[in-house]
């Protein structure tokens, strides 16, 4: 930022600028009561704000969707329970609910970008919310999405059976409860980066989570990092910026 | 205990034994002031009391693994530092001191039993110490021992290569510390019962073996019971109990 | 499994085995789109994959269990709550649901196997869902189970009214919630193995049934070892294991 | 305090008492500077304050130690350890340390109150500091004490012998622990209030004592109550007072 | 106990018990099926057992709360909420429900013991459920009751005009959520034993009544101990304990 | 306070007060029966006791609401549900309900003190309710009140835009959820006390408030000190005291 | 800083400001290589950045404590070990170390601002260490301090007895570790912002100061706030924020 | 793998590679006696094995770094302390050690890959070690490494002064200790993806890391992932496989 500070300067020096335009350059939201949206952000990192709906009520939903819907090509709100879409689905058109994912998807674009390619592998059928809630993300981020669902360490050869197909990802998402082995497992097989996602299934000691995400933070497998516990928007964003980081290298080179 | 209250009962009243007698019988201990040593402990358990020696003094020790010593073919003290070995060896013949194991073992056993077969299966280097306290207390308690160390999940290959000796054993001890991920891939491809030891092996999440042993208590993979953080000495006397249940079949039918 | 992959890769190499054929033996599991069903589990580990229903569709459940009943003499449901229950059992011909246990089980075995005796304590009333949890499962892996139920310590000579019956189980599981003192004293009376299941039950402090999970694991007696929390059909299963040892050996003698 | 207050002012109403008198009677302490010494204790409480060693250094004990001791038949430092107590002794005539309780006692006393008798037990011998802690608190709070040391429930028969001998005490506390079980057994077998210790002995998942606490609190026998890890004087404390109740009645009947 | 077993078998060697009687003296239970009845509990501890309800069915109170009644002249029942109340009093015949307390009590005694008294202070309106569990505990237990309510610190004159009432009391139960302090403050004023209830009143960093409990065991006034987070019961049953302290005495003596 | 008893003391001696007089005057509260209410809050404390209604009957509010209506200019109650508000408003005339701060507030004052001004930031949307409850209390508490919600540091630039608006407050209130890391931002660019409000939005490892309230107790930046978790009416009140140190000063010089 | 900016950029425009001079206005630090030492921190917050010498070396201190003593009439470093000062003394002039506060102090002033009085309480002996750095600290900031020590609420006299001084200060700092009952106490009892600060000064259930630390997030006192864990200096920090409010009217008006 | 597996077969079957030599491909490691050194791990994963050395005798790091170095042009040993640094330097030619990032390299390499660029950025002083440990790693792995330290947000101009230098940075490694709000401001300006490292910097309630960790955890900036507390050595191995995805596509494209 302190780049565009320096070019604003001079241009004002220059007389080129006005400083009371130099100044709105600077704001970058629009204030709408209850919220300030975000518009820079697209700008500043790549992707439009994303809307994380739980403790937000129907009309504020509603009227941040709508925003956003007017600027961009495609706008996501997660954590979309299934009750507030019934109710807000007739006023968004053209836009997807997924019940499993918890997600509204809007999606004009033409093409899909094709930055690359995510894998994404869950441990069991009770993690699937999660992991479809960053198979939609990453889809909406511009990926390609493979799935790799059900293959948990307690019958590994499922998993041995697809490595083939996970080593032609760029990089791989680890969705798993419980005990969370699988990432370490996977961890130790492939050379993608991985990001791991507790989810809060499983009872007792798993504390919610916890057992989980402690397992993938002391990963004796190198080459994991890990999001918040059932985050599968968090790690399909990092994914998205992860891929990313190749396309700006073809620009700058 | 009740089936020998009731033979009592009766003998007293054939007058086959005196009351006082039969009163002695309960009692099963000896009072050396600072401690009440368990005699019957063999008796009702079928192995000696051990000697846990964190906490315990010099003198202590001393005074209590004479005691035994006195009495039984095999004496076992764990947790014993080598500063107290030190002390203890010149007072205690034919006692032999296991530095990585932290145990004294007296053992005068002409042949070993040889009940079954334990495998021990550990994550990294750092879990020796555990693994081989399990050993040692294994091999008192009659057991056969195959060690399978340094075969955690990160280089898997490493276990699998040894799945067929493995699988011989009759019932399996996995320790590992960082997330002992071990434990639930080791759980989906054998058939023995696995007692898990989790390890303060670790740092930072770790939090001195919770992160281990919350993995090893949620496993997804069936057939896993685990003992408290760094405890090899139980997980050893469990498989002893275990194995045992094979023989105290052969006697009954 | 290095093994039978040494012994295919011959085959294939005395022309006895083709490539293709050798590979479609590595798979063994059966993929339903939302999950892959587990053929060899029964194989590697001598009982079917038992279907945990916490967190799955009535859907999901019913084209699990409808898929390994096809294929299976005895097939387990565990944590199937009474509304699933009442919406799979008209679709579920010869299935028994059990409302304590929470359990569907379809059982077509003609005698059963009896394995050994797994003998099953609890220290109050409030714990029975998860000793018959414990109860149902142990049956269904071919055990006979005897029943020890509401001995507590606060009354402790209602256990040792049982004492006799409880030493001629094979493998003992001891369920206790508030501070489930229970298993320190049955270890220290008895020499079968221990298995300790904690539960939620209790308040305050209980913490949803980790205090009682810290006493199982802290036990001063030997030969205890711990499941997660609630989870009776662990320990069975683990019980199932440990009688099967003596099995195992009466085969390779 | 109020009932004071009221017949002060009436005091003063009838010219009885000067205001300024008034005032300084509500004082009550010796102000040395670091500390204020409570002076009126003995009188609000019926002891004199006791002083908790840790985190003072060797001048505050010896300042405090040496203005109580002026002024009182018995002092009592407790937490003070061999080093400090080296440094002490030379300038405390008449004072006893004891290494194992950790305590520094100044006893005039002709004759001991003999106000009742406490049973102190515990469960191993590593819980003997705790206990020692505790009775020599109860000795020089004019307690009888009766000590049952090494009677956890790892070999229960121990316990049982003495039963006849704990049930004449007046009230009990009970020192343990690892998974501090002896509570709840004791709380079973006898119409004592139990005054429960955890100790801080174990390792791994007793998370210095914690496991005990949490047994302890829990317990299903009734009649007990907990006071902090390792506070054998608070327990003491606590049973003077309770065998004080007694004595009170006397005098108000 | 080993006391009556010396007298048992003295009677059998002199022909004055026969063997079967003898085993027959130590069983004290009622099986029930799902529960053994404890009918030696006001042998050893002087009080019937109290149905604690909370995880058990209406049919199982009123199964074991009849059973107590044929046979005692109090029975008390505790947690039993509203809606269980309204389905088991028309089957329970002079029976009392308090809604505040929830408790169930059946009194036929002609006149009430008066062993002595207990003062119950409660910090806030918010403790009142748990304050009066103990009122209606300690009452049935034969303890006259005096109520201190709404005496918390955040207006401590309201605590010291009550203190000339408070020191009248016997022994004292003190309830208190958030930040418990009140048990402290009591704590130094008075030369009570103080039994201290934390309860589950407050939000945030409260935890469910861990902050109490933690201030309450770490209280730097002496004289205190501790029971469960919400244990009313419990407090009550104490205090009912420490007041026998002195009747027993005046057996003995 | 004991300024006052003096004065009283000097007074009685002086015959200018009765003894029974000056009694009286250190009651100060009025009891209901089920609360003593506290008259002397607002000498004491410079503001009258506020209605902390979680855990209340609508019975209990509305009797202590109408009592301190009587006798003040204005009364607040916080942590209303709508439901309680309901019940409660067509008996309290002039009172207003705020549904999203959860607050009934009667506010009879002619004109606000204009004590000060306190800015309240929140960093998101779902952080409105713990912030309006801090508005609205800081309203009743005399202050003048300014708001920067949806100031997050996801899109820092929100927040500089409004530095200098928030420079010209006496004291700030940053509410945040999640990370909270708006605090320390905060806390390092202005020269206001800060009063941090952690809220329970959030997920997974926010641990209902945890997260955040860690956040800002180990906050980089200094000036800041933090209330409870949700607790907006305790950061608004000690806004006030702070505040209110400034009048006292004019006062005293 | 949007207004200077506002500023600058006006300035530039109309020919008065250099754009590269604008720049420079914004770096305000000095880069040492291992650390940007914050120059505009004074300008921005009113006081000079302090050292926090915890994991800092003797080299690192020394440079930055000689840097800021070049441009700063006061430079405070806390957390300064005794052997750390031994060896940093030596080279630095005109400073002085506090053995029990461990700070390093340089104060030039001529005279002392006298902002306003804070008063600190202490509950005991061993929280002297944290209210003595909370005492420096302030004074460094220009307060009068006022010390009220050892005023625990065991002894709850000693503390009224101090009540009249204490309602003389501006803002009060209560430093108690245990169970910290202290803090709620005294915001009974007084109109000024309380600002609490919990020691690690206990043991067992202390937590090294959590239960202290919940204790004064839970009070049910308003007008509490709370920082970290034996956080001397950030409660005086704040106290000189809280003080400079008045000031900072004066100038406003 | 099983790409591989399938390939062999094939082989086998044409008779172009012996069933023996098939089953040796699959070993892949050197048995060691206390450890299985895995060499296909630069195979699987692209770089070698790591040494960490915490737990590791001298005598067992020395033994593992000298097989490694025979085989590979860079070795890595971390956490290795001082001490023992001072006793391997003299067995191991070429070896650097850097104390402060406590890391033994061996590197041989001609030219450095330059892969792409790594930005780690630090909040203070005292997170050094943890940032270092990350240099030297990301360098070791072949990437360009640039430093940005002392960047913490209490005072934020710092860090906005170095922005247009870390914005040409590929990835970026964030690591800091007390609060870690550092992650969420970078998380805000920045569109790389963010490795956050928490450290254990701080103290009472930072809980050596805890703190950190949950504040990354729950970042409300989007683009961030998290690796265990001071784990610099992950952090980098992560960004050295988020930066080869580049890498790998070239290729693959």
């Amino acid at each position: 930022m302190s780049n565009e500070i320096k070019q604003w300067l001079s241009m004002i020096e220059r007389g080129e600028l006005k400083a009371e335009e130099a100044y709105d350059k600077l704001k970058g939201y629009e204030d709408i009561g209850f919220a300030k949206i975000d518009l820079h952000r697209e700008k500043r990192q790549g992707f439009p704000e994303v809307i994380y709906s739980e403790g937000k009520t129907v009309e504020q939903i509603l009227s941040i969707f709508t925003r956003l819907k007017a600027t961009n090509e495609t706008v996501l709100a997660t954590r979309v329970s299934k009750e507030k879409a019934d109710k807000l689905l007739p006023h968004l058109s053209d836009v997807q609910y997924d019940e499993c994912a918890r997600t509204l998807l809007f999606d004009e674009r033409s093409s899909h970008q094709g930055l690359g390619k995510v894998g994404i592998l869950c441990a069991g059928t009770s993690d699937l919310p999660v992991a479809e809630e960053a198979a939609v993300t990453a889809h909406a981020m511009g990926l390609e999405v493979q799935r790799f669902y059900d293959v948990g360490v307690a019958g590994i050869h499922r998993l041995f059976d697809q490595l083939e197909s996970i080593r032609t990802c760029d990089v791989l998402i680890v969705v798993a409860g419980m005990e969370g082995a699988l990432v370490s497992v996977v961890g130790g097989l492939v050379q993608q980066p991985i990001l791991a996602v507790p989810t809060s299934v499983g009872y007792g000691t798993n504390f919610q989570g916890v057992s989980a995400l402690l397992t993938m933070l002391n990963s004796c497998s190198s080459g994991v990092s890990v999001v918040n516990i059932d985050n599968g928007f968090g790690a399909a964003y990092q994914a998205a910026l992860i891929v990313r980081v190749k396309e700006n290298n073809h620009h700058t080179q």
